[in-house]
């Protein structure tokens, strides 16, 4: 243990994994960001050094986390020397093997949880996954990730992508279903609030009750009045109106369909 | 106080709000649903008499709750001799001129929230909108609302549809998206309890930050390759794939307009 860490990244994921790597005792060495704001605030955070150009990222840590966003991943790689180094993404749909022409020695480490840099979370609960291209290295991300997490689990590229698309539905497109519900209060003078009960609930109802069974409202009934009343007040959002249509849809499919 | 009432319809709403008007020490003198074995259970649990017949429905109640679903409401309406009584809708899209046939004392009184029959909730934390065509009879209904609920605000038709619609984007699209996803794990060997701690946070998220600024993962940041990694994987099922892509593409535009 006592790796010497580089953080390739300094975006939410990064705040995050770096703050805990650090309270686990675990040193940041550097940390690397093309961003200089970020970079500098998360280098203070974590008081370390850093840097914005990738020919000085320092070539003497045991580790180096790549925890950029994923369309940067495979342009940032290429540009940074390892010297074959443990190289581990921490992406839900890159496949494993994107690490192979930059060390020999690469794995995985993906938590399952949204990560917003003003907001704590409780790392110790997030399931996190790994990989590795050996099992030397796989036992050493397994180290790491035990320290950080109680729930570690080894899976392989194409199952992780599995669970990042099903991350995307129950959060990112939950959360969007928030955000236009916001959107749609605000315009009429109501606040957002008046809704938090409701969130609660539906999300609280689903840890004792299978999601397919805790649906209720228009769409489930096909209550073809209701669904047309929302869709007619929707009208002057032509995108909001399509969207409404299409996931009403989707629900009743859903139990039409024999399972 | 100490109105005796009917419930027109037994569902999961119907079973909810005459457990509450029951632990409120309002009388349930009758419960109609043309459903048997649902207006029995519903009887027993209120200790009550029922009904599947509307011409059998009394006449001797202070008040009638229609709790039925939006779509049978105004067939049921016409089939029953309220004698003038108060009649209480429970709709949250239902204009309140829908009762104005039936009886010369209406209003409404929508409770948002999701309820499912086998699952407790907190009614007094529900906020319950009211509406009445008089005066007495608004005051009639807030005093009853006031025994369920702290949150009790006046609310005409067109603003309680607004917020029905909300509800709809807020609990039942983002319950659509939690059984889509627990379908797709579900399917690869997963259980749905991996996503529980992401689902959590996703809502705890947005009590103290805007949904806009709490949106994370790839369709914010239109990551195509990942969005077009995801839509390939979920190509078996042209429906979801189809979803996923109209979700994605209004996350993404919803962050490119100003405001």
């Amino acid at each position: 243990m006592g790796f010497n860490c580089v953080l390739i990244g300094a975006g939410n994921l990064a705040t995050h994994l770096g703050e805990e790597l650090k309270s686990k005792g675990f040193q940041i060495v550097q940390v690397y960001s093309r961003t200089e704001e970020s970079v500098k605030t998360l280098a203070n955070k974590l008081e370390t050094a850093y840097t914005t150009f990738t020919n000085e990222v320092t070539g003497k840590a045991d580790i180096y986390f790549i925890v950029l966003k994923d369309s940067v991943i495979e342009e940032v790689l290429p540009l940074i020397n390892f010297q074959n180094k443990l190289v581990v993404h921490c992406s839900g749909t890159l496949h494993l093997s994107v690490l192979k022409s930059y060390s020999e020695n690469y794995g995985v480490l993906y938590p399952l949880q949204t990560f917003s840099k003003k907001r704590n979370v409780i790392f110790s609960e997030i399931p996190v996954f790994i990989e590795a291209n050996s099992e030397k290295n796989l036992s050493i991300i397994n180290s790491i990730a035990t320290k950080l997490s109680s729930e570690v689990k080894v899976t392989n590229s194409e199952e992780r992508r599995i669970l990042h698309v099903a991350a995307v539905l129950a959060c990112n497109f939950v959360n969007h279903c928030y955000a236009l519900s916001e959107i749609l209060l605000e315009k009429k003078g109501f606040t957002f609030d008046i809704l938090q009960p409701l969130i609660k609930e539906t999300a609280d109802k689903i840890r004792s009750m299978s999601p397919k069974k805790a649906q209720t409202g228009p769409a489930i009934r096909f209550d073809e009045t209701i669904i047309n009343k929302h869709i007619e007040l929707l009208s002057d959002n032509t995108e909001l109106a399509n969207l409404y249509k299409t996931i009403s849809k989707s629900i009743f499919n859903l139990y039409q369909k024999p399972e």
